[in-house]
């Protein structure tokens, strides 16, 4: 027995049949004797059909009154999923996140949670009732409501677990779990059976979109046992934890996964002659002009000057090159120039904390395959290279065959 | 300068483009000076479309969850409607009922209101913002959400005028106003500038579905003048006030309208053996059948017998002719018998109270046309008789002719 907050998202709920093939899965968990708080989103499509009707007023409308249409979708699926549950004999109550209470900040859009008020919850759980909560949305501390932003559910559903301290947050998706690296370049990729938060925030930030960023940050800050898998497919999917060997003797494997990012663009400033503050200078335009960075890195170069190179998002790249242009020529640089033609590989692991030779047998795999590396910037559970966009499928089957991913025996 | 609460019903902000010449309209009576509080119902559609998903669940499904699903429509439109207001320029803020907060007992599908807290949107009126009020919706003291039932947005309009001791409630809808009789049965019916609480409940009971009774007991009951006017064309619409010539200097009409209802059907029991509790015994099973009985009346027959008659919903006929006939045995009766081609005709008016002769007027126009009066039932303000249905036209044109309803210079 144990308490499960359970979180499907827009597309396990998204007709009538599949809202009842959910009740159903609830009620199997529950008739093993758990006690079950589940969180939903919006059927698929309705928000975007909300959304349409409001740009139908106001193209550019944020704010309060966003807030108060998009929650309507959640409403509409906890109402109905509870009447699937009532309908098949058990006890069901739906929340709002005001009913909750899910107390947020009052940045509409894009709200933060502050606390969750269990009390009501724990009350009905002790009576027995299955919980069906509206994700991604909350209310401020003057009862305004507000959003948390899209796949803000994954949070919801994270909180909740924490806030009721549930032995575990099962996020159900059209996936069924978090794989080596994509199976769509690596037929071969394996299905990892856990993963730690960290290495999940690295997969995920670089582009593995099977959990939103925050709920993962949010479950790696409180501890709780995440679990991803899939709505539509029997299995354990993957769990996300904190101690990837907590009841494992095997050793752990040195590399996770392999993640990639398509989204990415170079920029570079060779020749800034190397004054304290340059960096600043550079990349304080760029973030007046609303550009997210990813990568940076600066170069010691020849004569006293130095070479500064960042990646920027892939649409952002004509805005960057324009401004890096503009600075080049003020900061008296030999030359301003940018690739948008790139892509990022990084491999992942916890296990590389403690492994040396890690960094060096990735670049001599690239290396063989005769893959150029542009820039390298490491972090202690990961080993991002920038190459050339061409190199991608074959850089990222390279890597997964070379640190034996794709091997049973591997886990 | 007044405080103006609107009610805009589902046609009137059936779609964005309605929407937006809603908000038009109130913004013209908001550059008039007047401090504005609207009322929205649901996008006309919204609510069969919810309420067929509902279905496909649970076709018989009521109560909590229910009320969750529903209150979601009125909740798209006040964010609408809100959006469309801001876009203009003006200052609004949407108010769920749990927001403002309009307490109702717990009755789910069919609160009643119990009280409504007026403080934060008089706050918000001082600051100049136009408020949007979601209709029919409110919560329980747990906070659970609950509805009015249908059409109890026009309610949520005259409890918040009342709350908020506005000026005047003013209800937009499809038609522009209340007329002496339906239109569609007699071409010459006019529309009545002003008539009384009262009448306004005689009429809308006989079958002039203008207004929610609840709407008009309660603007009655907290003397909240209440207007009835048309969203789409321009006009003053109809004034329904406790005082009918408050600012009026020529003697009020005898008659204000004539009312009918086509769904009536009869039963009789003759011969009845007059013995107390006789009408107790016969209304007791029907009402146990939960059989709205409508007109009551019991005649002395010959030789110590009554003969006892009363009129249902033509679609309980069959039922409650089979409980009559099976107690017209038991009470040893002379027989049972029902007509369920029958009508009802009614003439109303406050003026009625202080003239002899109306109902005997109202016989003879009757008599003239040949038509034969099957029952008669008086109260203060209104006469009605049932008549065969195949006078229904001919009754209403004649009585609508003979108390001179459609000549402009009776008003």
């Amino acid at each position: 027995m144990a308490l499960l907050v359970q979180k499907y998202g827009g597309t396990s709920v998204g007709s009538i049949e599949r809202i009842e093939a959910v009740a159903d899965k609830v009620i199997s968990y529950k008739q093993q004797g758990h006690d079950m708080v589940i969180v939903v989103s919006a059927m698929s499509g309705e928000t975007n059909r909300l959304t349409t009707l409001a740009h139908e007023i106001d193209p550019s409308v944020r704010g309060r009154e966003l807030d108060v249409l998009l929650t309507t979708g959640e409403q509409v699926t906890i109402a109905l999923l509870s009447m699937a549950l009532q309908k098949r004999g058990y006890a069901a109550k739906s929340y709002t996140g005001g009913q909750v209470k899910i107390l947020t900040d009052n940045a509409h859009n894009k709200a933060r949670i502050v606390s969750i008020d269990a009390m009501n919850i724990d009350r009905d759980l002790k009576q027995g009732k299955i919980i069906v909560v509206a994700g991604f949305q909350g209310v401020d501390e003057n009862g305004n409501i507000t959003t948390l932003g899209r796949g803000g559910s994954d949070t919801t559903g994270v909180a909740l677990a924490a806030a009721l301290n549930a032995d575990e947050c099962q996020i159900f998706t059209d996936v069924d779990g978090v794989y080596t690296t994509d199976p769509r370049v690596v037929a071969e990729a394996r299905k990892l059976d856990r993963i730690t938060f960290e290495e999940m925030l690295e997969m995920a930030s670089l582009g593995s979109k099977v959990l939103q960023i925050r709920a993962v940050e949010f479950a790696g800050k409180y501890d709780v046992p995440l679990r991803v898998l899939s709505s539509f497919e029997e299995g354990e999917g993957t769990l996300i934890t904190s101690d990837i060997n907590e009841d494992d003797t095997v050793e752990q494997a040195v590399i996770s996964g392999i993640a990639f990012n398509r989204d990415e663009a170079q920029l570079t400033i060779n020749g800034v002659p190397d004054t304290p503050g340059v960096a600043y200078q550079i990349l304080g335009p760029v973030s007046d002009a609303n550009i997210e960075v990813d990568m940076i890195l600066q170069n010691v170069g020849a004569d006293g000057t130095t070479d500064f190179t960042f990646t920027v998002n892939r649409n952002d790249y004509d805005t960057a090159l324009e401004i890096v242009q503009k600075k080049a020529s003020s900061l008296g640089a030999r030359e301003a120039s940018g690739n948008n033609k790139i892509v990022k590989l990084s491999i992942v692991g916890v296990g590389m904390r403690s492994h040396a030779g890690i960094a060096s047998k990735m670049f001599e795999i690239l290396s063989k395959e005769g893959i150029n590396i542009l820039m390298i910037s490491t972090s202690e559970i990961k080993i991002s290279v920038v190459v050339e966009e061409k190199y991608l499928e074959l850089g990222v089957r390279a890597l997964h065959d070379g640190f034996d991913l794709a091997e049973d025996d591997s886990e």
